[in-house]
């Protein structure tokens, strides 16, 4: 089984693949994309869809699309979240956020542009596949599809956007939905890709969903004590866009009980599941997240 | 064979169908998605992709989700092409615009959650399919999605963003992308989902692409002598917005001869196709167009 490090590697080596070729009247807009995807990350989607289409005997060329597809979604997501009628952030991963760079109209047509791509690079590879895996490609479309919009990514955006009031609830639907579906995307959308029984799909899912919320919480804790230099953006942003989080429900520590809990949560998923080492491993170097 | 004023009223009745239900924490998401899906429109899209998938022996049922999921990412366009940001405009079909309603932050996230719906739309009703129809689907969903993206309709908005300069080359360019793409999504994408022989569905895709240019120069010439009362918005954006247009390019007269000529190409390429009628007709009612 590969590591997760050698898999962000493949993602980061092939991303730049599935852009168009910077040329013609819409170089910039092209520009404006590689901008955003190739600007680093962690990959975590990219790789958790090869990990899991590769646990459920995919071949890593065949499921690459796909989990290109998805770190084109959440650059997307990240050019929109960082326009100014949105957080209005200057910096992301220590550069200039895509608007500082190419204007707000181009920036948010590049996010158009990635969101639109992600679905293009799917359903062309999926269109050169026939009988049951062109099946199994239709579902993994439609799976990562919900997991990124109305009921999904886009709804928890739309929570996070609201005015900080204590609503529990509502946190755990922002932690779910703008967070944690696009790691079920990942992660249950490789195992429908491979056709993998109901049981494997749905615990990878479980595992996500706890591995989102953790992942979430940790934003938040690190958006209150994180180092500045290593996030590559200012902190203490959710205050001063009077944000609901973890830590402002629960306090610091109350926050990392929380996040501890789901990381559990998340390895007890994938209980009785050989080869699943490196995804336990990556949940439990939750904690030691700097950025 | 159905006219094309019964398809509009199929797609209008079925577009609310496609949408998620107005409740829950992402409430007002859903209300602005549908404030502009389901403010009316000629439904062409939509139509013309219940005609070529009829035409091609599919059941009007089966391709009903992919003709809403096309207006679908029309109305997404048109949600951010109004964004202050972009045209900034006020009125659209004679309402205000979708951010003049819910905001600009609302009015973004409702677009990209369209541009998403569609595809979710498209991807779950091809999930349902297997064997060669899943492969139909899968080219369609491809086919349609490079129309609509980054070398399609948004590479247009790109071209079409540009300070006028008289251009010709990159005039064509603005109407074949921006504006005919989407048409020969609607018609080459039927073709394609109900798995049409080669020669019709370029038959289609050459249809499209002049009645989309004649489309094009026929809004340019209404946005100049237009009545603002049938349109439902302002006339002279261009002039204010310093577009490059067929009008400015070609002056009136010529612009119509241009939209004529393509609309002359548009029928020619449906020559020797029996049951074509309703699609010349539509071609050949373009001089007629008030709005």
């Amino acid at each position: 089984m590969i590591d997760f490090a050698s898999y962000k590697k493949i993602v980061n080596e092939s991303l730049e693949d599935y852009l168009p070729k910077k040329v013609g009247e819409a170089k910039r807009l092209y520009e404006s994309m590689g901008y955003s995807l190739l600007s680093g990350g962690k990959r975590l989607r990219g790789s958790m869809l090869l990990f899991s289409a590769g646990y459920c005997g995919l071949e890593i060329k065949d499921a690459l699309p796909f989990a290109c597809a998805l770190e084109m979604i959440h650059a997307y997501s990240l050019i929109h979240d960082d326009l100014p009628v949105m957080d209005n952030d200057d910096l992301r991963r220590g550069k200039p956020t895509n608007h500082k760079v190419y204007g707000d109209a181009m920036a948010l047509l590049a996010g158009d542009a990635l969101l639109n791509q992600a679905f293009e690079v799917m359903a062309q590879e999926g269109a050169k596949l026939s009988g049951d895996r062109a099946a199994c490609a239709l579902r993994a479309i439609a799976y990562i599809s919900k997991c990124s919009g109305a009921s999904g990514m886009i709804a928890g955006q739309v929570a996070d956007m609201k005015d900080f009031e204590p609503n529990e609830q509502r946190l755990l639907y922002i932690e779910e939905n703008k967070t944690a579906k696009l790691f079920m995307a990942a992660l249950a959308g490789g195992a429908y890709l491979a056709g993998a029984p109901e049981e494997i799909t749905a615990a990878f899912e479980k595992y996500a969903y706890n591995y989102g919320l953790a992942f979430q919480i940790t934003d938040d804790i690190l958006d209150e004590t994180g180092d500045e230099a290593l996030i590559g953006k200012p902190i203490k942003s959710d205050e001063k866009n009077n944000k609901l989080t973890a830590v402002k429900l629960f306090g610091l520590d109350g926050a990392r009980q929380h996040a501890v809990k789901a990381v559990n949560e998340a390895v007890f998923a994938l209980e009785g599941m050989k080869g699943t080492k490196a995804l336990c491993d990556l949940a439990l170097s939750m904690a030691d997240r700097k950025f």
